[in-house]
C-alpha cells in the first residue's frame, strides 16, 4: 500500500485493503471447498457490489441478505439465488412476491406456526409458491425453533401441505462470538452442525422434503472439523474481519481489511491525547471488545501503512472527535509524535457496524488507484 | 398521532413526532430569549433541512455544523451564517475557502498555535481573510485551550496579526452529560459561561477583537441561571431529546420526539422474548444509558401511539434482530401480548446516533400525512 495514494482523500474514510480482502475471501472459500460444502456469503457486512462480486468470483454460490433492500439491489445486479435470513412478517410478503415475480429466487425464513400460517395464507391468496426455510435455534442465542421439538414438524407440515416449497433448515450459532479458544469454537461448530442436521432428519422422517441444511457464522465456519450432512455455510464478517474476531481468535490484526483513515486535528498534551477527526460517527458506537480478553476502546491505531502502533487506541469518542491515547502512562510527547495533520488508520471493533456509517468505501491495493465503492444504507 | 397513519410504512422507520419536536424547539428558543442570547442550533443531531427550517423559523440565528458536508448542504439551502465546530486541519481549508468564496459566511475553529499558523499561512497564500474562533476547554472534556493560559493569547495574536478575523471564543461543556441533578447542571453551566467569558476578556485585554462568546450543550443551555457576557448558545440534541437526556434530567419521556417504528417478527416464549425487526442497525450501537441511573438497554418500548410500556426494553440487539423483554421476571405471555406483526415504537438512547442509521425520517403529526424527510449521511 503506497501511503501517497491516500493523500488526496478527505477524512474520515472507510478504507478496504484489497489484498487483505482477497486473502480473506480465498481463505474462507478454500476452507469450504475442503469441507465439501457450498458457501453463501452474508452480504450484510459489506453491502457493496464489488465486494460481493469478488466473493462470487472466488466460488461462492448465492448470497444471504439481512434486508429486502439488499435483496432488491443484488438482484438488480444479476444475482438470483438469495436467502433473506430474518424471519419474514406478513407486511413484507408483497415485496418478496414482487421480487420473485421479477425472477429473483428469493427464499424466506420462519420459526413459528403463526409465521408459517401467514406465509401459506398469503401464498394461496396470490397463487404463489413461496420457498421457505425453517430457522433452527442451535445455541439459545436469538431466533429459531428447537431441533427436537414438535413445533418444528408442525411448521414443516404446514408449509408443505399448504403448497409452499419447504426448502430447508438453517441456523446461525451467534454465540460463537462469545468464545475464544479453538476447542470451544470447534465444540460450538459441532453443536451448530448437529442441531441443524437433526432438524432436517426429523423433517424428512415425517415425509416433508428438506433439501438444504445451512449453517454458519464466521467463527464456526473457520473452526468446524467436519460438516457431515450440511449442504451450505453462511458467513459475513470474515470478508473484512475486525478486532472482535481477532479477540475470538479467528484472524490476526494483519488480516483486518477494513480501517478508518483519520487526521490528527489537535492535542491535549498534558493528558497524552491526540484528537482525531474520527469520532463515533466514523467508527460506530460498537464497543464489542469491551467484554473480550483485550479491550481496544473504539479501535486500534495503525500507521498510514497499516502497521499497528502497539498500545495506541481510540480511547473515547464524541460524534466527530476521537481521543487517541496510549494505554498506561500518558504519552506526553504525543504532539510531537503525531503533529496536527498526521494521517493514521484505525482498525474497527466491528466491521459491519463501522461500514454502515459510510455511504461508500475507498478500496486500495498495491498497484491501483483508489477505487470509490458505494454501499447500501437503510431499508 | 393516528396509528392508522403508520400502517403502510415498511419497518424499521425513524419517526419524528412533529408536535413534540415543535414543543422542544419552542421551549429552547423561549429559554434563550429569556436569557437574552442568540441561539445557534447544532444541526448534527437531525442533519435534516425541514428540522433546521423549523429551528430558524422559531428564532434561531445561524447554525452549527459538525462536518463540511453539512456546511455545503445547508449553505445550498440558503443558510449563510455557519460555524464549523471541529478544529480545522490544513487539508480541509480548500473546502472552507471554496464555500466562503461561494458566499457562505463559514467560521472555523482552532485550539493550538500550530493550527493557527496553518490557517494564517493558508489565508495569506490565497489572499483570503478567514474568520476563526478559538475553542476553549471549560471542563477538561475534549478539545480547547485553557482560558487562563498564555497559549490562548498567542493564538489570538497570531490570527489577528496574520490578517485573519478573530471572530470569537467558543466552548462546549460536554461533561454536562455526566450529571443528573439541577444543582450540578447549574454549576457546570456557570463554569462553562465563566471560562468562556474569562477567555474573551483576556483576549480583548491584549488588544485583539473578540466579538462573540459562544457556549453550549443541551443540559447547560436548559439549566443556566444567567449568561452574562455570553452572546450565543449552541445545542443540538434538544430538538429530539432521548433517553440519555431523560436520565440527565432535562426532558420527560413524553418529550422525546424521535422513535423507531418496529414490527414483531417472532418469539422465544420460554425466555419471555419478542423478536423485533429493529436491531442495532436500526437503533445504533449507542448504549449511553448503561452508566446512568436507569439503563434502558437499546431502548424503551412504547405503544404504537407512543405511550411507554413500563419495564419493556430492547434488551439485546443483533444487526437486524432486536430482543424485546420485560425487566425482571420473564413475560411468558409475550407471544399473546405482542403477536407476530404487532407494531411498536422504541425510544432511543441517543437521538444523534439513531438518526444516523437512516437515510431519512418519517415525520408524523396529528392532522398530517406522514412526511418523508431526507437526512445527510457521511462526510
Amino acid at each position: 500500500l503506497n501511503p501517497l495514494d491516500l493523500s488526496d482523500l478527505d477524512t474520515p474514510v472507510a478504507l478496504i485493503d484489497l489484498p487483505r480482502m482477497q486473502h480473506n475471501i480465498a481463505r474462507m472459500q478454500q476452507r469450504m471447498d475442503a469441507l465439501g460444502v457450498r458457501f453463501r456469503p452474508h452480504v450484510k457486512t459489506s453491502k457493496c457490489s464489488p465486494v460481493v462480486d469478488a466473493q462470487l468470483a472466488a466460488g461462492a454460490r448465492g448470497i444471504t441478505v439481512s434486508t429486502l433492500k439488499e435483496a432488491a439491489h443484488f438482484h438488480a445486479q444479476g444475482i438470483t439465488d438469495i436467502l433473506y435470513a430474518v424471519s419474514i412478517v406478513p407486511t413484507k410478503l408483497p415485496q418478496v412476491l414482487a421480487l420473485r415475480r421479477a425472477g429473483c429466487d428469493l427464499k424466506v425464513i420462519t420459526d413459528s406456526v403463526e409465521g408459517a400460517r401467514a406465509i401459506v395464507a398469503f401464498g394461496q391468496q396470490h397463487d404463489a409458491q413461496l420457498e421457505v426455510w425453517i430457522e433452527i435455534d442451535s445455541d439459545g442465542h436469538r431466533s429459531g425453533m428447537l431441533p427436537d421439538g414438535q413445533a418444528l414438524l408442525d411448521v414443516a407440515q404446514l408449509l408443505h401441505s399448504g403448497g409452499m416449497v419447504m426448502g430447508g433448515v438453517m441456523t446461525h450459532a451467534g454465540s460463537s462470538y462469545d468464545f475464544d479458544t479453538p476447542e470451544a469454537l470447534e465444540r460450538i461448530a459441532e453443536q451448530e452442525r448437529a442441531a441443524c442436521v437433526q432438524a432436517a432428519e426429523r423433517v424428512r422422517a415425517v415425509g416433508v422434503p428438506c433439501p438444504v441444511v445451512s449453517v454458519g457464522s464466521t467463527p464456526t465456519a473457520l473452526f468446524a472439523r467436519q460438516l457431515d450432512g450440511v449442504d451450505e455455510v453462511r458467513a459475513g464478517v470474515y470478508v473484512f474481519f475486525d478486532l472482535v474476531m481477532h479477540n475470538v481468535g479467528v484472524c490476526t490484526q494483519d488480516e483486518i481489511a477494513l480501517s478508518v483513515l483519520t487526521t490528527v486535528i489537535g492535542h491535549q498534551q498534558d493528558k497524552g491525547w491526540a484528537i482525531v477527526d474520527a469520532g463515533w460517527m466514523a467508527m460506530s458506537r460498537d464497543r464489542g471488545t469491551q467484554r473480550q480478553k483485550h479491550d481496544f476502546g473504539y479501535g486500534q491505531i495503525t500507521s498510514l501503512a497499516g502497521e499497528p502502533l502497539a498500545g495506541y487506541q481510540l480511547v473515547s469518542a464524541n460524534q466527530e472527535h476521537g481521543i487517541l491515547a496510549r494505554a498506561g502512562a500518558p504519552d506526553t510527547d504525543i504532539a510531537a509524535r503525531f503533529p496536527i495533520g498526521t494521517r493514521l488508520r484505525i482498525l474497527p471493533n466491528h466491521a459491519c457496524a463501522t461500514g454502515a456509517q459510510y455511504p461508500g468505501y475507498v478500496a486500495v491495493g498495491d498497484d491501483l488507484e483508489p477505487q470509490h465503492w458505494e454501499r447500501l444504507h437503510g431499508w
